[in-house]
């Protein structure tokens, strides 16, 4: 039975402990800081199977565009990828936000992961035209600084 | 003469070059990805003299504790930290949050910035009580995922 509830700060532990792993080792403990476990609770969420994490999403509402909120992070446990607990947690996320006057949601992922690329077309995310084409999908170079080249994601809800 | 004015997102680039070497070579671009500059724009700053930057700050309004607001990032030219730009950057983000109802400031640093401590101190931040002490100074063990010790400021405004 899954189960999503807000988070909480001392979620942040549990998540920080699994991250790398759930990313197949990349380093990814630096990109999500304690802040957004803090300060992000109304629009980030934890899925749990049994009391067992199985993803969390940290997303939050634009503080510059209002009607805008942004994904930062969702982490998926590698054994659940295909039991569509991520498009749950999206879906919540819509509704969140949307309750909230939201009807645009942006997020980014990188060239390299094209499942994620894939997951996001699937969800009616559109990409948005960057500075050059790799592998077919148009992507911003240097987007997250010097080598740091992002796939840019928009969806209206 | 000193100006300060909000950051926009192509600040982004140009902070981004320097901000390593600001640092001394701590590598720091992970930890601030794009999307501040995005979407925490009305709260966040560039220090300019004579047009050229000397100093940045990047912070957000709690979307959790109303009447909270975080400072997530502050970088000043190395040649300038005896200016009191950091301080002026520092007062601005207060007045604005204030305006907005904030009553609260947090930020955190590394137990190993003394300056930063200091600087902290002398502006009236209080340190939050840790689970251990490094050299007279209150620190919370792996505030930012295992190894990453943090000291804790509070401000009242």
């Amino acid at each position: 039975m899954l189960q999503i509830r807000n988070v909480q700060e001392h979620d942040y532990t549990s998540i920080i402990a699994v991250i790398n792993d759930w990313w197949g080792g990349r380093p990814m403990a630096d990109m999500l800081p304690k802040l957004f476990f803090i300060h992000f609770q109304p629009t980030s969420f934890i899925a749990e199977e049994n009391g067992e994490m199985t993803a969390f999403l940290v997303g939050f509402l634009s503080q510059t565009f209002p009607g805008e909120a942004y994904i930062h992070f969702v982490g998926v446990h590698p054994d659940k990828r295909k039991d569509g607990v991520g498009r749950q947690l999206y879906q919540h996320f819509f509704e969140t936000v949307k309750q909230q006057g939201c009807h645009t949601i942006r997020c980014i992922t990188s060239p390299v992961n094209r499942t994620s690329i894939s997951f996001h077309t699937k969800l009616g995310f559109a990409i948005e035209q960057g500075d050059k084409m790799v592998d077919g999908i148009s992507v911003s170079s240097n987007y997250d600084g010097r080598g740091n080249d992002r796939v840019v994601f928009v969806k209206e809800i």
